[in-house]
């Protein structure tokens, strides 16, 4: 067993990113006398899974292999065979697995069928890596509800705006270009009406020299506000765009919308608008996997009381704008007392160009507060 | 010449922290066939120079010796005879500086006497770490104002309190001990009446096992509005408390502050009161090299626009507060436009217990924006 065949397995399976939704990001590697006889992954949502392209990619005959792939096979017939039936069929020696499919459909039953059938299991190889990798899926597969990435663009002191309103930009352009990425990568995006209004954005996935692929556009919208010349109803995009209403929505705006292809989706009424809870569940019960949140000042703070959001992205320019009406992050109500405050946890720094992000999981779940030096 | 021997000249440089102002930090250790043979370092301003010590404390004839030492030897006699004189009579055969003595009293005049007098002399060993081991001293010495370090403790979205005030404590008991250290370093540490008002605190030193140096209080209240038994005022320390007022500031009162011992400096009147660039200039006048700045919201928000800020240490807990009208770390008015923004540089980040640190230098000077990975 060789570790650096499983982080080639992690480093292939990302080449799927973007398009596997809602199915998860996975990597195989087929190895004999040290020497790599194949390799694949899961490249796209109904594609063939990881395993069986490294098998149809293997130079020579794989019988007696070693196989390593960053999930647990699969024993279940989906849109594909189960891939632990082939891996016997084919006579593979040893599966080496980074992570246990969560899927309960799956859940050890691949890895059994292996063992019963004489193949030599090893598993746990890089696992945290594979978990982390495949964050969305562990959480959608096991829930059903999308799993919520709060994206936001600010200065050192967190104001997403000076007190005039100008935001456009806080953040260069490679911290915008990761931006793209995150939404290529994600099932949904989402933003409140406010920042319809005001900034009036595309939502759109826009990469250099690589055609991403565009999120589905969600528009928290109580009241139906949304004027119908808004750029994010009439993109040239083949995504869909839902609005998220209440009973405060008008029939005959809703009328007008729907006639523009646009879905709309009516959650209760709560204090602070949309239910963004049910309208989570709702997303999920479409299969959609994943939501980046790029929502401002108010849809921040309403996602996080409301319990939605999973993990933070905070793009932070070394800037710093004062100003005690200037627009924050997260604003809204907020917590009233510091015992309220939301935690973070695995707080990570990275420098995107000239700014900095730093990444951490909503919750008191494992994991340090800070896993950076 | 080894440059492990300058780092180890660095390190003892270290450790006169608190003690020497506004004498530079300055290490320095001589080195024969390899072997270190003296050490020392400026431990308290008015005490021998390092270069000193280091002879003092050698284990044997220093003649024909290697001295590192941090920052050019002087030439002129301040509080003790000059260095290089006495690293000629030593018989010293080489001098490595990291960095060259910044204050016109020397500046070059140290190196060309070693050189003149046949003794060979490296400049520009470590230069960079010795200059930011000396930042506070580098900038007094040269334009007579104090360096100045803006320190925040805020949650990731830049709340330093809740919407209805809650702020203690928002980061945890590294970051605070941290902040004694920083305390410890500073001559002055400042903050605003208002934060005496709502926090009342004692701003002096508290280190745990070790006697610290308490800074001298500065309280900027334009108005005289300290109330007299505010603890500021009654600590039970050695380093007085300087109020800084204007022409609002009623006489009674500052007649009651003095017979307290409070030492009042009275400054123009600016928009947002106290002028700041006035009142660092008379700090620097009374031999006070540097100044923490603990301020609230609004006084931040004024020393920023008032240009007097040199670096900012934002202590940042793994924590969202959200809140419209919750205080940021800096408030008041604020800048209009992004292109009016403050300019920050060389960024790094620091894990402080469970806390991160994010320290940086204001303005667009040398550097990069962010020089962390």
């Amino acid at each position: 067993m060789n570790i650096q065949y499983m982080r080639r397995a992690l480093h292939l399976a990302k080449k799927g990113e973007g398009y596997t939704n809602p199915n998860p990001l996975v990597g195989a590697v087929l190895v004999r006398n040290d020497r790599i006889i194949g390799e694949g992954y899961h490249e796209a949502y109904g594609a063939n899974h990881a395993e069986i392209n490294a098998m149809l990619h293997a130079t020579e005959d794989v019988r007696g292999a070693d196989l390593y792939v960053t999930l647990e096979p699969c024993s279940h017939y989906g849109k594909t065979p189960p891939c632990a039936q082939a891996i016997l069929n084919k006579g593979i020696k040893r599966v080496i697995v980074a992570a246990a499919d969560p899927n309960p459909l799956v859940s050890g039953s691949g890895i059994a069928l292996l063992w019963e059938n004489g193949v030599e299991v090893i598993t746990g190889v890089l696992e945290d890596e594979s978990r982390r990798l495949n964050e969305i899926f562990f959480k959608y597969i096991t829930t059903g509800i999308p799993f919520c990435i709060l994206k936001t663009a600010m200065s050192l002191d967190g104001k997403i705006a000076t007190r005039t309103g100008d935001s456009q930009w806080i953040t260069g352009e490679s911290a915008r270009k990761q931006v793209h990425l995150l939404r290529h990568r994600a099932a949904c995006v989402m933003t409140g009406v406010g920042t319809v209004l005001s900034d009036d954005p595309l939502l759109t996935t826009r990469l250099p020299g690589k055609k991403g692929k565009d999120a589905v556009r969600v528009i928290v919208d109580s009241s139906a506000r949304i004027p119908l010349d808004a750029k994010v109803l009439n993109p040239d995009s083949d995504a869909p765009t839902i609005l998220a209403v209440t009973e405060k929505a008008k029939n005959k705006k809703i009328e007008e919308l729907e006639q523009k292809g646009v879905k709309i989706i009516v959650t209760p009424l709560t204090e602070s608008g949309v239910d963004l809870a049910f309208l989570m569940k709702k997303l999920g019960e479409e299969g959609l996997d994943s939501v980046l949140l790029e929502g401002g000042s108010k849809l921040n703070d309403s996602a996080l009381r409301q319990g939605i959001v999973d993990k933070v992205n905070f793009f932070i320019a070394p800037i710093i704008l004062g100003g005690g009406t200037a627009k924050t992050a997260v604003g809204g109500r907020g917590v009233d007392f510091l015992k309220d405050a939301f935690p973070l946890r695995n707080l990570r720094t990275k420098r995107i160009g000239g700014d900095m992000m730093i990444e951490g999981y909503v919750g008191t779940g494992e994991g340090t507060p800070c896993s950076q030096d």
